[in-house]
């Protein structure tokens, strides 16, 4: 099996998924990211990702650009490449600007270090911060 | 040496660090986290973490609890339980409800599963993602 | 010293290794995998490799398919491209069909979301679930 | 909120998913596992969470064991102790002898050690592995 | 089966690892640490590990201390929290003071800082550091 | 903006770290690496890593190649590709020899199925490495 596979040539639950991701983005099923084209050979998890992702960047109470900086955060902490190239993309069309993604690595980069420094540490949960 | 230095018994350098600190909060020095506490053995680790740390949550153009969602992204990815534990409690602290919590869960669960996806199914970056 | 070390320019220790793999597998030592043409400049830390994987992969309790698919799960959590590579083509050779791979990813994917959430929520170990 | 929400004390909707849990497993839902009275807080993960359990875990191709195995070999490498405990727990359940567990470990470390060795020598793919 | 079990509860070939290890350091075999004691129900993954840790810290062209911050390092990156509280027990014991050991803390959180953002950064490898 | 910024391109920020960089290293400010690159268009960040680099490797009780030898331990242990690439080169070029980098690895290795095993099985702190 083809490691990507275009719209035109997927099964029917697979061109139902991107179908809706395309309606929703204002493109071209055709036009698809590779993520897509290469989980249209699970069908099933294709369509549990699309329901999540739906589900997670629905309209709420945190708006689409924070919670596109939470995502790329957790790639970057994970070191995934193409979450961090989409994302990045993501992030800067729901208005990242330069300054914004400076600031944003600089938080990403001091948790990086609080989160070595208390495990080399080992340092233990204050009082006041466990729940009661 | 002790795993804790309480600020009575910190050597000069960490006790400034710790009233840098406790001024920028309005807390008593001895009130300080345990994170400070474990980091005194080493001050010039504590001095630039706490730089650090100034640095990345001085006023800019993310508002406070953005940076602090991004900083628990990270934690939460990391599984630094001293981090989740203290800067949940911080989010809380800025403003993060139950609603807002549930939907940065929803984001950070969404951005776990896209980073494992696109790494097993070894998806290629779209063209259109890659900075020119 | 070059990157990949073809099987005719090892040296005596490192030829060793790879014609005990070549045999076991039914295949000419020129045809070796490019981990061991990288792991040829270090014999020893090759031979201990060679030796922990056929001890892993000896006829035992656990069936070839299913020892497949535990090395593919580490893998893909640790995010290694060379082994989800490798161990999917080896998963596939021993009998993984795509249903049974999406299956397998199903699994992989609730773990890693199951992971993240007893982390994120500061979940403690039921009383059930520790040994006595 | 207390970090642990009993049964009694739940939300309709978290009721709902501890039900369906209880029901499947033969259990009272007083008795459900500390993971569903922490996700309690939040119902919309919770009840994603439950689903994807079990999608992931509904029969199929691949024996219930097998994927308890897939499930703890994920979460020995994110290093969850939570998952460890319960999912060791639950591969007992189903099955896995002290020899299959020594099995799999031998294989869940010797996939360890294949991932690092790939990543630091660089190694590159090859090309008998990339799908066409 | 325990937790732990104790020397003089062992199986012979566990006994056995347990008393090559007690001799070499010069131990009571009763006071071998829980790690060895955790290992004892699964005896040859006990037996491959005892050896690669003889293998790896024999006498060679780096010093034991250089050796154990080496481990310290990947213990602390992979948040071991076992591992880097004897890992850091035994560096002092080889002769790590307080001095050494904050230096060797800047130096891995300046490499957390690098790897993270020659990642966030997508950074792509000078030719000069390619090997040939 | 582009992915690399040369250094006749770079602003004012960002050339004075790098000068100050290659002024250290006795190269010509435009061979700088690709990582000084990426980084500047995040002048802050940029300063802040620069100096933290700085600090790390400011001569100390630990010998450079040590210092050298934990940084890449770190970049093995997170799999960072660019850091394994140039601090391996780096490494050889303070000393490294290639048995010396096969013994590093046998502990990179034995610390990384260490820190596996410990996670695996559970295993409790013993009392002696717990500091007072």
């Amino acid at each position: 099996m083809p490691k990507l596979i275009e719209y035109q040539d997927m099964a029917p639950r697979a061109k139902t998924v991107v179908e809706g991701i395309a309606q929703a983005r204002g493109i071209d099923p055709a036009a698809i990211n590779n993520v897509w084209k290469a989980l249209a050979r699970h069908p099933a998890v294709m369509e549990r990702f699309a329901a999540e992702m739906k589900a997670a960047f629905a309209p709420g109470k945190l708006d689409p650009l924070t919670k596109e900086l939470v995502y790329l955060a957790v790639s970057i902490t994970n070191q995934c490449d193409y979450c961090i190239a989409s994302h990045g993309a993501m992030a800067q069309a729901k208005g990242m600007t330069e300054e914004m993604h400076e600031e944003f690595m600089s938080v990403v980069l001091a948790a990086q270090k609080g989160n070595k420094i208390t495990t080399a540490y080992r340092v233990p949960v204050d009082a006041a911060f466990e729940e009661k």
